[in-house]
């Protein structure tokens, strides 16, 4: 399952053209007073590691870096820049086609614009590269959203309910108390130097309404999409 | 109203810290059989025109080259790269600072997700070297879809319904009969090397529902909504 | 004539191996007191119009912006950096030569010697990559001074008499009074921070001496070498 | 201890001018047919460990993946290019400054020339521009080799007798079997497209002189000693 | 006079604000069949040395590779790419305005165009970095073309009467033969793949016109306008 | 034997797939009170013609730059960065190729980590492109480090007993005084910003024990092995 702990002949007698494997992405970045730095990288391994069980997908090592951009200022958070994100995506799902792979999946826990662009920008240079080579950008937040739970508040991001739920269900010892709800007014369409000026709590949604049980059905929701989407991939 | 008809002298004593500046951007890119390459030139071309005549803004010169993802491939589009784009409006950007501007608005009728990243970290950048600087990144498609008139069908995008009808009100002479609706079947989450290959005939929507009359309700609409976020930036 | 006012359709019936494409460069510059800013993308863009009509050219969407080295520092100016515009002008002709054009012919109104080098960078790679493309790269005053007028004073350069004379002809009402001579006398061989030390008013020449009849010969003068250079690259 | 599994709160609390952050470096490269492809990864992540308990010092998420020279033909080994890493770590690091670190050990178990000078490079960077920022850049193997234990059979290195240890000592079922002698005889001061040509197994030592036992001396030989030199960092 | 045959303590003595350096830059470039690969070099440093008994200037260490844009086909011709002489240039400037020097003079024997641009963007760049520094960029080929000696043929050039004439005064034992007369008849204003094509004897001038004695007053014109020209820097 | 000194037609008629050419890279660097700045330039500058006289191999144009890390806040030093010594020696390497050389060496009398690894790293990527070219990298300290002889007393390097007692040996008129012992202390594995702290003379060796003898015995030893090197690099 995890590519790294297989030798050298275990691994090349293992990988072939039906091969999926998954690099999964989070981020170090603030999740107000109550979720971890973590947050981003401890929902897609654990959704990843399903995955890989369903459908016996190899998981390459987890990148724990993104790019922030709202929350770049805040305590706590590591940023990547731009295109050391794009650059890094790029060596290594390279090196998974050099390696073999032809089904590629990248799954990511920040969902971040600037932090996606730098993934599909990688991503492209790579199927540009290498047409035989299926490969899959997303972040469980993108299945997360579609799924259009009912419970959801409108507006909930960032530290919101959806995440809170998700991080309890997976590393509840990690949430310290409830947070508290807040919902951003950024002045429209502005590329601002402090973002953090309009959410100090460092939260965009309501993280109150957050339970372990959301959390759970939410996950489960989400592994099945991604079981789903890569068994599509696959059997094009 | 063209920053560049004015001499040194005349620009030079216009210019203060009240002043607003629009950055138009377009692109050169197929829009099916039966719009021009220019279409995502001529919709704020117009709208920049108007808005300026309100506003009293300054109207830099266009740049009629964007990033092209999914049309990349087809006859006709001219694609810069994402790293180019970026630099470009970086430099023109700044400048339009060291001129004194405080207000800028980058405007773009092409809006694509890496061409609109392109923008955003451009801007992103100034504002970062500049923190007494306003910028407002958007799409007038931005704008569009936000303003959800019940007219437009579904998934009406690039060459659609509301394209179409705004080029027939700016540059009717331009458009070559009602071009073909057609709704394309991308498949999920993917980074593909020939997006092309799911919407041959150059369109996403349906631009058969276009009228020249729904053409100047949304772009009017348009108008009326960008000078009040131009407005609203400079009161703040 | 004008390539993107063309649907897809349109565009790729009518190109074929002989086709010639001209891609104007202007400039956002001051131009002393009496030229507006776009003084070195008025000129171009006349000239390519015209020889449009005789040759039956296409014309790609004009670049308005360029690389400034001597009027850097004036208001108005808005300078693009060296590696910005070489990148530009290397994917637009790239693309060019992408959409099957093989006579290729980079026109530039602004003729700084940086500006100039950035150009032929773009386009020996272009060349370079693609050995079938034929490339042209010069400015229209590359063939105003060869042509050696009597009547023009030594020396005369930027914002002088044929660039005024010039500017009058096409775009009379831009230009506000007459302008005052200036012949700059910089340090010999010296690369300096700042330039317009050594020219204060802008000007490099006599404009005093500007007249819209020597500009209309002087433009017809260049019209007609234009269309025998490009007829000479085509029937190589 | 692990810093991302703080809270922005927890952390900011608990971060001053005299803490320590320690930034473990992996690989994803092959090591025989007897060591799994993370050997240089579970080294370092055990040492560090041990040494964050001991001293307080906080641990930055692992970054897995590092430069590969002479295995980057082999399977199993995912390299990024010496600028994606020495970005990297410019970015992680710089942004460890900005939260207020100021004594930072990059500790990588991966050792490779190339690697370690794009981490040194990223490192230089980051003191030059913090000058009040002390950094540590090294290997547990300049430690290892440093100790100098008769044990180790003289040329021992990739794969051999103490990597093979080490691994045992930690992580001891990832181990397959005892691996076979190798000492390459790589042509003298080359730079070579082929290295592989000169190490078919992937060893170069001899790994079958390993044993748990050897490995735990070292890998509590290696502890100590960072321990001694973290201490010696923050006492200055 | 060499400013690297002295010790760090002379070097530190001896260089103060009104010091003046020399950079001569040299290339490695195809000169015909009679004139050797290290034509552009021999001459600036014979220049250089005379120039400097004469002011005191130090001389830096030459760099014999340059840009080589028409000749870079031919055999013998050993081209730098345009950025890696931009950066070098920019380097090794940037130190010596570190080391104190307040007047720099680059003088370079290869004049090619785009050579040329390398070294004044280079230059560009330190002096809006230290507005204090004085730079000079020229080529001993500026000042001999300035001198219009009634003897040269025009159009002569590469490897012609003055270039052969030079080389015979300074090296001549380096020089073959009597070369011949070709005058190259490019296609106007056309970046072209294969430049060789118009010049296969790699000469572009009448070299059989050449003499030592010609050659010596060149030089010594030359020798005499430089010293003028720094005189003149320093003496500002 | 120098490859600069031929005709274009003398070189052509002589590079053949045996030859080889060797490439030597030098510094500008600080050396002590008693050693001049080209100490690293003069070393191998003799070596390499007294191979050059042995082997008949060719010699390219020095490059008198390097990068020096620990030295660069010195007076005198003139460091490159990373990437532009990279750049310069990717260029100047992939032209001799291109000239038909498949032996190339890389010999540098400076030895630091950084220059080392950014001169591997060009040659790296030249042999990737090019795999039927051989090239080696080394510097003349890393035979002279491996020939052991007893007299150099532990520690001995920058400008200490070898290095002095080999540029009497070659240039002993730029030897100013004996130099004083000195052995530096450095933080252990640490990455500074003032390495200059730790050895103010700017020796790091004992410079009191060389002699004019020693340093020939040396230099010989040196010229015997290279030679031995490019035999065995031929020979393959």
């Amino acid at each position: 399952m995890f590519l790294d702990e297989m030798t050298m002949k275990e691994f090349e007698e293992r990988v072939n053209d039906k091969s999926v494997v998954i690099l999964p992405i989070g981020a170090v970045e603030e999740h107000g007073a109550h979720l971890p730095l973590c947050t981003d990288s401890v929902q897609p391994e654990y959704v990843v590691q399903e995955v890989a069980k369903r459908t016996g997908a190899f998981i390459a090592p987890m990148i724990k870096y993104g790019v922030c951009s709202s929350t770049k200022n805040f305590p706590g958070t590591i940023s990547l820049s731009f295109d050391t994100l794009r650059s890094l995506i790029y060596d290594v799902t390279s090196e998974l086609v050099r390696n073999g792979f032809r089904n590629i999946v990248i799954l990511t826990g920040h969902a971040g614009r600037l932090h996606m662009a730098a993934l599909r920008l990688a991503a492209q240079k790579v199927v540009d590269e290498h047409p035989e080579t299926k490969v899959m950008v997303l972040s469980d937040y993108d299945i997360a959203y579609n799924l259009k739970f009912e419970e959801i508040p409108e507006g909930d991001g960032h530290s919101g309910m959806i995440e809170t739920s998700r991080v309890m269900a997976v590393r509840g010892g990690l949430v310290k108390g409830k947070g508290e709800e807040h919902f951003p007014d950024f002045p429209r369409f502005r590329v601002v130097k402090d973002p953090e000026r309009y959410f100090p709590s460092g939260v965009m949604g309501d993280p109150t309404k957050a339970s372990k049980e959301f959390g759970e059905r939410m996950n489960n929701a989400i592994i099945d999409e991604l079981e789903a989407l890569i068994k599509e991939m696959v059997g094009e």
